[in-house]
This record gives structure tokens, sequence and C-alpha cells, in this order.
């Protein structure tokens, strides 16, 4: 999407041909700014230190990374390194083996000359695929959108309401969540997302937020409390989301919060969408609040914030009463009973272990 | 309740019996301050600017408003006057209007030259009022707690969640939602609090964290994304939460957000409990989500965060990506039929027109 006028997507490569780069992610809203990745360790420390997230990215970077491993050494115990270091820096990401088992099991029969090649090329699939997947979710949310705006008075907006970043920025292009948005906005439709400020990283407030703004999308950032009270009072006509990890039967694993707004879209009759490519969705799994487990970040996400200050500075602070402790549950599971369907490249299906099946007949 | 060994009030009279003191809460959790109120100006902005916050405080503090009203001109129109000033200052707050009403209607029959020791007399009456009320509350509540208590496993602590500042600063001793943790706890119960963060203004992470730590009570801060996770797996036993208003139905509105956490309470059987002086029951309401107005405030409360500094400096930060709209609905309303009991000075009721009645018959 666009950036103050300039098409980009979060990963491309260098005009070297060899490096990758990236946006560093850590440093929105407040800074824009590429980073250089030139080495498998960079790849891994950019998905670890979340300077890429977002399911779709930590996979296009993984096989990113598979390419710098691979142009290094391409020997066999060098793949089977790269292998697992990247698969250690984000425990939840279906997205992540799924790229980096597709990599493996392209390169190792692969004669090590003819792996650096096949690894880079194999990326850049990876990246076009993963823009295709989304424009097609996007297509296909688009519709629901219109349906929506048929129905309203002359200058009344659809209201979409969101959760953390399901983004461009989180994705090569387009976003999940995000793309029915913007096609919908890119052909003229009234649309306003209310932006759930996503506590403790801040993915809306602060990249959600910029992608929006920045691309011209009407949008209001709200802290994490107000979805519900919204619903109570008709300002939300669709809620959409993405999501890390989907079960064969629909439970979603998304960000913490995810839960509460899929139950207060149900307790008021508003549609609970999530948007996902089907690379997301686990097919080994059938219940998420019971199966998937759910990873822990260090508390001081929680507990400091970064912001500008008064005088233009990038500062972070201490919010949270000295010497208490606190906890950090990155995800949770909402289980597909609220969930009103899902939205994905095929096509929008319930969120059941039936609709699944019938729109991926070959994945069961 | 105790800070660092020493017991606090969170309002009293000043040693010359006309000025009052009070925790300037605006500063809290970094810096512990009193401030002294010298004039109804000085009352009427304590509670604007939420230095002093919490229904039952904000009533304390309106009533010794117009003592120092009184104090400096006890004429007819100076009383009309402070009444109207103070009632301006919070719309939503029902103990406010309460302790104003009942004020004039004591002041406004005497004579100018009694108003001023009526006045402050009548304040110290709702002061220690309000504490035996709290104390009776958490004498209720604290027969839930030893009900679970008494089903733990050895070492195993009942888990207590609360949204925002029910706590002893929100009142004058004990708080609401937190008398019973506090009577649990000082009885040897192992009693340890999940602390919602309570988005926008992080009541929770710098009120009732700083309070509850202060006394000693085990707890944990979590963003307010967390509870709903939290309940799905079984690591909360009980919710309670205060509340500004309550209807003569049981509607109950409170910080933005506690609707959420009553959704998710329901949906996993967990008991929620919503604990109250009557005082903040509004008989004349029977539909909290119709009837009752909800104050949208600015939108720095949102996109602004203060915290210390690594140089241990309060900095005030902007989170929000330049240039997006922000909006700040500062409570929602929970109805009823999701809230297990009501916690009051007079027992334990169901959240329900016939449960209310028949605790307090004489109110209807």
């Amino acid at each position: 999407m666009k950036i103050d006028g300039t098409a980009y997507r979060t990963i491309w490569l260098a005009p070297d041909g060899r490096q990758v780069q990236v946006i560093d992610q850590t440093k929105l809203p407040f800074v824009f700014e590429t980073l250089t990745l030139d080495t498998l360790e960079d790849a891994a420390q950019a998905i670890e230190t979340m300077v890429v997230r977002g399911a779709p990215l930590i996979g296009a970077t993984a096989a990113y990374g598979m390419g710098l491993a691979m142009a290094a050494d391409p020997s066999d115990a060098a793949l089977e390194a790269a292998y697992t270091r990247l698969m250690a820096t984000r425990p939840t990401a279906v997205n992540l083996r799924w790229a980096l088992d597709d990599l493996r099991a392209l390169l190792t029969p692969l004669a090590p000359e003819a792996r650096r090649a096949a690894a880079y090329a194999r990326a850049g699939e990876i990246c076009d695929d993963d823009v295709e997947i989304c424009a097609s979710i996007g297509r296909h949310g688009l519709a629901l959108i219109r349906e929506i705006a048929a129905k309203k008075a002359p200058g009344e907006p659809v209201n979409v309401l969101t959760h953390c970043n399901a983004g461009w920025l989180a994705t090569v292009d387009w976003g999940t969540a995000t793309a029915p948005v913007y096609m919908a906005h890119d052909e003229g439709i009234h649309v306003h997302v209310w932006v759930d400020e996503t506590r403790p990283r801040n993915q809306g407030a602060a990249l959600t937020a910029y992608e929006l703004g920045h691309h011209g999308v009407p949008h209001t950032v709200i802290p994490d409390n107000t979805g519900g009270h919204l619903m109570q009072h008709g300002q939300v006509d669709l809620v959409i989301t993405g999501t890390d990890r989907t079960t064969a039967t629909g439970d979603v694993c998304n960000k913490i919060g995810t839960y509460l707004k899929a139950l207060a879209a149900k307790d008021n009759g508003v549609p609970f969408y999530v948007a996902l490519p089907s690379p997301t969705i686990d097919f080994t799994l059938s219940d998420g609040v019971a199966e998937i487990p759910i990873e822990q970040r260090a508390s001081r996400e929680v507990s400091h914030m970064t912001g500008v200050s008064e005088s233009g500075e990038v500062v972070t602070v201490d919010i949270v009463a000295a010497g208490s402790a606190v906890a950090n549950y990155a995800f949770d599971v909402t289980p597909a009973r609220l969930v009103t369907g899902l939205i994905t490249e095929a096509g929008i299906c319930p969120a059941s272990r039936e609709g699944i099946a019938a729109l991926f007949p070959d994945r069961i």
C-alpha cells in the first residue's frame, strides 16, 4: 500500500540481489526507517524483536532468512542450522513452520551450489503468493462491506472494528483484515475503522492507525476496553480481525483480547469475521483453547510504554506501580462458536470443520 | 488502609479545622503527595482533574467543598453557587448529586452563621459513614472469598480479578471491590488479585497495584485484554468490580471495559460480583444501556501516557500515530443479566429489581 504516496511492500530484495530490506516496525509510528538484513542471524533477530511481525510477514522473512543462510554457506549442516535457528524465533506462528518446511523440502535434495538461487526464487514466490492471497481475501471481504454500505443512508459510514494489526504491515501487502477495507475505500465506499489500541504492544494505535492514516482511510483509535460499548450502541457494523493460528474446527488464536471483542459482537448481533490466508489453518488442531500453547512475553512490554515526548524525543516510560508483578500473555483463543465466518483467499466459509473442509478439500 | 505501615484515609481535615487534605491521585504511583484544598474552587478542581476520583471519594470531597464555601461566605447566594459549581464537575457520579443534595437540604434552612459548622460536621459524617459502608461491604464479600478458599488445595491462592480502581483510594477507606480482598488478606487467606491495567487512565496499573502493593496483598498487573484468556484457563475464581452508577434493575455503569469482563465471566462460569455502597443505586433508572449518558473525555487521555523514564523523571509521551483521531468513552454499562450479584453494605443481592428492592425496601 502507499505511505505518503509511495507504494511499498514490507519486505523486498536489495539491489545487490542478496541482502533483504524491511520496514523497521519497532520504530513505527514515530520514525519510518528501513533495515537491511545481511545474515541469517539478522533475519532471525528481526523476527524475534518484532522488527517484522504478523504471521505472513514472519513466514516471508524466514524464507529470505534461509536464502541469506544459503548465500553464506549452502552445506547440509548450514541448512539444518538455519532451519533450527529460524524455527525457534516465534513458537506460535504457523506460517513460520510452513515456510521453513517448504524451503527445507525444496533445498535438501538440491546440490549445495544450486541452493542459494532456489531459496531466493522461492522466497520471492512466497512474497508474491502472499500478495495475491491477501488481494483475494480483500475481494471476498469487500463483498461484505458493499452489502452493508448498500443499506446505509447517504453519508453514513460503514464502521469496521479491528484488533491489533492484521494490516499490510503484517503481511507483504494489502493485509488480511485490512484488505477488504482498503479495497472498499479505494472504490469510494465511505468506510471508517475503529482501531483497538491493542495493549500491551499498541500495534493498533501504532501500526494500524499509521498505515490507515498514510493511505487515507478514516479511522479512530480507541482503548481496547471500548469496543463493547460501541457495539451496544450500534456503532460497529462489522468486526474483522486477523489470526495467527486457526484450528481445523475454526477456533482462532489471535492477539490477546480478540476473544473479548468476539464475545461482545455475539452479545450484540454484530458480525465477527476473521480474515486469514489458508496457510494459517493448522489442520492438526481441533480444540484451540485446550491445544494451542499461549506464548508469554516479557513483562516489560506491559510495564513500559514508548512514545514521543513534548520535546519530540522517543522515550520509554514505566507506567506500573513500582514492585508490582506483571503478566503478559500474547494471544488468546476465540472459539469458533463466536466467529461468524472466515474470510480466506478461496472465499468465505463458516468457522467450522465442515465449512473449512468444503473450502479446502485437498488440505484435510 | 496502610501505605508503608502508616494508616491513611484519602481525605481528612487539616489541623486548622477548615482546610481539607487529600492524596493527589494524579501523581500516583510515581509520587506520594498530599494536597491542601483551601477554597470551593480547589475542591471543584480536585474533582474535575481527578486529584480525587471514585464515586464515594467524589461525594466526600464535594461535601467538604460545601464546607469550604460556607467558611468563605455562608450566604444563600454562595450556597447555591457552590452547589451549582460542584454539581458540574462530573456528570456521571451519582454520589456527587447525593452528597450535594444532602448538604443543600441541611444548610438551606439554617441561619448563615450556623452553616459552616453544620457543613463540616456533615462532611465528616459522610466520611465516617463511607468507611462503615465499605467495611460492611468487605464483611459481606469476605464470605464469598472464604467459601472459595475453603475448596482450594493448601497453598493455592484465591484469584480475584478487578477492573479499574474501586480500592480504598476511590473511597475514604477500605474501598468497595477491594474491601473483601483486604479483609481476606488480613485474616490470612491466600488471595491474589489480577489487576486490569484499565486504559486509558491506567487506574489499575497505577492505583490498584499501588494500594495493594503498599498494603502487602499479592497481585499481578495485566493488560485489559487478558482477563478472558485467564478465565478460559481457570485462573480466575471471582471477579469483583466497583460501579459508578447502578440502576434499580441491577445494570451497572462502571469504567469502560467492565462489560467485556462480565461477558467473559459469563462465558466461563466465573462469578461476577459488583461491590457498591447503596447510594450508588439510582432508583430512577431501569435500563442502563438506554438511559445512562456516557461521559466522553479528552482524547489526550488515550493518546498520551505518563510514566517514569530511565533517568527517573516523570514524562508524558504521545503513543498514537500522528494525525489519527482518538475516542475516549469513560464508562460502559454491564447489563444485570451478566452480574452474579451485588455486594452492598446491607448484604449481597441478585442484580435485579426484586433483589435490590428486597434489600432496600425503604428506598424504592
